[in-house]
């Protein structure tokens, strides 16, 4: 039996301890806590990592204040268009889905790409016409909507820019969960709302399968941040690789992989586990909405 | 001064040698002449490596027996959408671009959302909106139509298949490139129409940075073939990743990425240059339409 491991985030970013009241902190804990309850219950009862995270990511989609599922970002044109990606790392297959709309779990929809289809990324259009065929939940655009994500998109267009999810003027945003089962199995999961304001049809690192999210045998990867640094970094498959060519633990693996993002201007974080149920939840900014149990012990966190 | 090289594939896959005619032979073969002696010429000016391998995938995209660009498949709605990626190694930067449609020459997006956006990947209409302001070549559906394209699409539809491009039943698809110039430069460059009949938004690992395409200081590479395998096993960076982290030289790495794609199931090939203009063209299916010129020495190849 292997040791059971489950970590969280629900974002990296500047998290800024002054602008937090103590009502909003416990709020976002509730929110962390509720998320590894609900995945630490499929490893506790035997279940798979993969069933884990999704349970997990799905917790997290389904809280307002994080950037995935319904608190999602308004895009330019007042639209909430979310991405998400799983990745079994046992039979190495992995699913994701880009710019989807009214789908209340992006995760869930992941999953049946990877179950239901040859294919790994569905995107648009075509991706929302396979959900209504698998017969995802859908909601209508009143569920998606939060005032203080539409405050933001109107703050964010006031002011000219296209920005990430944010707490306090600065990039935080998407959700994730890694876990390692009690048969020392692997599996990631991602899921966003993106980036306030985006324009141009942006994708992200959340849906990329080796940069926002990766499992193998090796380790399993969810990362957030700055996303187009975890495209160029490679960064969640750049963790295995390190641990795989370099023959390094998850935890220095980790540490140089974050060191590297910092390197080449990227900020952000990522959570990781590897076959032992060793965890590690690294990151470059001032924050991270983190959680972990291994073995049944948790902690959460928000700050350095 | 660093020994310039550049490499080039149209594709690889099951290309019988038995169902090619002299004729056809010879026009495949004057088309990766072409598109070798636009990308040699740059570098042999003093270019850059980028402005190589976006010039040769330029010439790639415009011969119409190549999937991507002119010449593109169709999907099954009948259109033409196009992915494409293009990363500088130098700089670590890169722009991707999925599903646009009417832009002649997707590489050029490509390069365009690396030097003019913030952004790595843009898609569908948001990318084509981009496209439009940016003032790129687009073309009417006409100028992408040929025969053999939509007989296949017929074909593939008669047989309920979604298949990837063919060139006798089996895949073959995407162009690349990939170059080292005077100053020891690298960059790489991949360009596609995608799969036959695809349905439900699928994007396969061309416009994935990691994926399909992927450069650095190590090395540069664009991979063709089956691409979900390409994304799964982070084809293009595990080359660069396995030089880094194991200290092993390009063909080594090279060869043991391609063993690894065969180990978990992945038909294909790959294009790949070192700092030193080392080139090697590795590939696991039946064949590759292929070319590579080191200091002006050029080989033109398409079966084993």
């Amino acid at each position: 039996m292997a040791k059971m491991a489950l970590a969280i985030h629900g974002g990296a970013g500047t998290i800024v301890r002054s602008a937090m009241t103590p009502e909003l902190e416990s709020e976002y804990r509730g929110g962390l806590e509720a998320a590894l309850k609900a995945g630490w219950e499929v490893l506790d009862r035997g279940g798979s990592a993969l069933d884990a995270v999704e349970e997990a990511v799905t917790s997290l989609e389904d809280f307002p204040l994080f950037n995935a599922g319904r608190g999602s970002v308004f895009n330019h044109e007042g639209k909430n268009e979310m991405d998400a990606a799983i990745m079994d790392g046992s039979r190495l297959k992995a699913g994701a889905v880009a710019f989807v709309r009214n789908v209340k779990n992006p995760i869930k929809l992941a999953r049946l790409v990877m179950e239901k289809t040859e294919h790994v990324l569905l995107a648009g259009d075509g991706a929302i016409q396979f959900a209504e065929e698998m017969d995802v939940e859908l909601r209508d655009n009143a569920y998606f909507f939060t005032q203080h994500r539409w405050q933001q998109l109107e703050d964010a267009i006031a002011a000219g820019k296209v920005q990430l999810d944010h707490a306090a003027g600065k990039p935080v945003g998407t959700v994730g969960a890694v876990a390692c089962d009690s048969q020392g199995r692997l599996a990631a999961a991602t899921s966003t709302g993106g980036m306030t304001n985006k324009k141009f049809g942006r994708v992200g690192d959340t849906p990329i399968i080796g940069s926002g999210t990766y499992a193998d045998r090796t380790c399993a990867v969810s990362g957030t941040g700055h996303g187009e640094y975890f495209m160029l970094g490679v960064t969640a498959f750049d963790v295995a690789a390190r641990m795989k060519y370099k023959a390094i633990t998850l935890e220095v693996a980790a540490r140089e992989t974050i060191d590297h993002l910092t390197s080449i201007g990227g900020e952000g974080g990522l959570i990781a586990v590897d076959t032992h149920g060793n965890v590690i939840l690294p990151f470059n900014s001032e924050g991270m909405y983190r959680a972990s149990i291994v073995d049944g012990v948790s902690i959460i966190d928000i700050y350095k």
